[in-house]
């Protein structure tokens, strides 16, 4: 593909909002998720490195400390999230997802191996990539219903990418919002690319917050990045919070157990929680009641 | 090229000035620029990174938010700015950019696709390169006209790089300034490659600052860095605009709408701006009023 | 390997704790432990780099200064700690290591010339990589008892990785306690691949904190991160401590002369340690300590 | 070359001293030196960058503005400095290095056009990299001597790395001290590979703490980085100086004029550089008054 076969068009042609009406006379939202990677967070592109014990050991901490740690914390503080989850972790840690369905949170679909999806230009010349990709969303629907009885409704693309075809299939498949795009703080309706004319209505999306994905703060291994102290962590949380709230807007977490389970990651997740607690017109929510709220509204 | 081919001189021999005299008895000067690349800042080299999505939505951040809330912030300081375009982007966001034009901003020359420039060794022997970048310009030439109606005096290199051979054709084609050099806390005027004999004035250079490059400290994305606090960006900007203003200097800024106008990122350019203008003697100008008051003085 | 010949199963199948009692009716404790790998971290796979003098310059501090700095300080402050080191530097620095030995310290294996261990996909086809390993592994015994008369009962993973097949042949071996992984904040008994059939126990894992990991804050040479300040390191080393300490579970340095033994890292490091000791029902002990008493626990 | 061939001894056979006398009853010593490497540190490797006008601007900025903005500063606070410059630089910028000479500094070699070296494994089997190394050297001589009358006793190798041949050639050729070296808080004098059987003395180190190597906290082009605040920066140098000043030490800076003469990097250095004066019993001085004192304690 050459630059001249760019289309002169925004790549994303949803319908800008100017406010949304929160509910409960409330003035924004916080959009409380998790990534519940575990290890697949490590072998993506290289299965090999699935042998690599300690490199796995990282994803591991989610499983052994970082779900239950979190499950306590919100428990404590008697609050409600989505955990989006691959299926081979909802496979391999089957009683621990119960534990979070259990306590009441939401679970939405994460692919199966957290494959970064991938599709040919525009029309699927290579089928094998696009193939793959759906193959990895069948599998992470199958796994999500055998294991724990769960049809989801909320879609995190992994690796953080997506494309139209791939929405359109996930809209298709009973998917009904999305939290993934990077572009907005307000909730928006996806407009499908009209020359896939599959008569999908386009997916809800709930748009997040790279400052809010700890990974980019927090880990060291296979990241270039420093880990940020407790106050930075908390000084740019805050006004990423604050900022969006003046603005009425939709503030999504893309936090991770492995993560924010961690034991100084801990304290930083749970003060800033308790930080939000006391905004009294922020509504803190998981995706589904978000969703619900938008689409009674007619977005 | 070997390094036996390197000339022995300065690759810049633009005379230093000692000092220049601003307008109404103030000390220094703040050139207040934005480069609003959306979607271009992503597609660069990659032009089929296009179809990615979610990659795409970063950029897109600048039209949907990024750019209102900046005009917004604008507006309420009574301050005007230069926003440097790609000729895409003015095609893609015409209204947006009428909106820009509207509110009093000026609008500079950012190529088309927010292409590297890149050109051959002195002499352009192989001519696809020198020409691609010769192609980059006019189309963004003929984007500005066409849909703004703006016929552009200043020019920002994309993906900051520049050569003798652009600027000699910059300065043909009617742009007076460029702002992307780095090497002086002082505006010049270019000396072009006497080689070249092409009988053109050299451009008049605004040259900018890294440090105030917003991309450098908040944006996570494909880049290596961590996003920095409000408190560690502020002290970096007010110290290089202290400095810089006891020096009678010119302060360039290279701010971006999808970095700006993102929550946090959008505490600290109100706080800086609001800052600079508590300093009494510091002149805030867009590049055209910059330009206008140097030719003045014989610069 | 293809991602579908990840088995459906943590990659770590130790039974996890959920507390430990630790001796003298301490709540948490300290695993005090540094890595002195000397030039051994600068030549990993690349030999060639060891005639760099420079380059190997930046791991030479260790000896010429870090050891005799810290051995002075843990005396000073009256603590036991493990240093685990490659054999290589046992024999290069035979006298610095009998000064560690003699002052109290544990030492434990870390290889021989530092080198990542590496096998085949589960089933050795290429006996070159487990081999190369192994010798590794036999190296590093040969030298520390030659040397210095240790039979080691610790092991830490040199480069951070290690596998199933090489654990079994640790604890063929005579290791005891390895010290790598990541993934918990307690002790665990690792439980080998059953596939392997060696009849070995599995190790005991004194997991570490990659947050003490002192080279990911300090270290310029060849990294991509930036040097953090005194109180940054101390904010997040206080937190991880106290967070640790408040779950009850073990908090495990890896530490390194070359970095800790720097002027303004070892005013970090100082700071760090009086801080610990004022934590009354804080344990801090070496590996073998920490070892000997959970072993009694019956672990 | 395999590991099995890295020789079973220390890189630096240097002695290591365990104290200094300092003159004056100084307790420690700091020794203030700069690179001006000009375009230099931006063509490197890669000679065809001199003509990418914008990249060399960053270098350019060296002398156009950081030099004299140092020489200002150095002269204002009475300090005498070592000045190490390639040879393009001297022959490029020929009056502003006979201003830095013309202040009473040193000025050292630092190669010719900031080449790293190479040499090939012990035995010179490749010719061409020892040769080119050589010429380097040789050509760095030249335009001293030539354009300032300048014979250099001091050598700052380029890109930070250097070799047994070299260091052999330079003690030939008339250099007394080395200031590259990163393995000591305290000079001292190298012990030359005795298979070289020159017959040479080996050069006296002086060296450096890549903590004060200004190019590590304040430069993004180019650098995976982030910009420190100047608290950060100053929180550092204060915490390495008063160490090592504790320890009787060298503290060697290494400090560029292009990143020095920054206005907010100027900032930091005009409060460090006052800050060290206030430390009463801290002998601030250039590699030639350390060199002269040493050699006369018999080092």
């Amino acid at each position: 593909m050459k630059h001249q076969d760019i289309p002169l068009k925004s790549t994303n042609q949803a319908a800008i909002k100017s406010e949304i009406n929160w509910p409960h006379q409330k003035k924004s939202c916080l959009f409380l998720s998790f990534d519940f990677d575990a290890e697949t967070a490590w072998f993506d592109e290289r299965a090999a490195d699935s042998k690599q014990l300690v490199r796995m050991s990282h994803g591991g901490y989610g499983a052994r400390v970082g779900v239950p740690k979190v499950l306590e914390l919100l428990n404590h503080l008697n609050l409600s999230a989505t955990f989006f989850i691959p299926g081979w972790v909802v496979e391999t840690y089957t009683a621990l997802c119960e534990d979070i369905l259990n306590a009441g949170h939401e679970i939405g679909h994460h692919g199966y191996y957290h494959l970064k999806p991938s599709i040919t230009e525009g029309q699927p010349k290579s089928i094998d990539s696009l193939e793959q990709s759906i193959e990895e969303i069948d599998r992470g629907f199958e796994a999500l219903e055998r294991c724990l009885g769960v049809k989801p409704i909320g879609y995190r693309a992994p690796c953080g990418e997506n494309y139209d075809l791939i929405l359109d299939y996930l809209s298709q498949k009973g998917i009904k919002y999305s939290s993934s795009w990077r572009d907005d703080i307000l909730p928006y309706r996806h407009v499908l690319d009209s020359s896939l004319d599959s008569g999908n209505k386009g997916l809800l999306e709930l748009p997040a917050n790279s400052a809010f994905d700890d990974w980019n703060h927090g880990v060291m291994k296979g990241s270039s990045r420093n880990m940020l102290t407790r106050e930075q962590v908390l000084s740019i949380w805050q006004d990423e919070l604050e900022q969006t709230h003046a603005w009425g807007g939709l503030t999504t977490t893309v936090f991770h157990p492995q993560v924010a389970g961690r034991p100084s990651r801990f304290m930083i997740l749970e003060q800033f929680l308790k930080h939000a607690q006391t905004i009294e017109d922020l509504w803190i929510a998981n995706g589904e009641s978000i969703f619900r709220h938008l689409e009674e509204q007619g977005l």
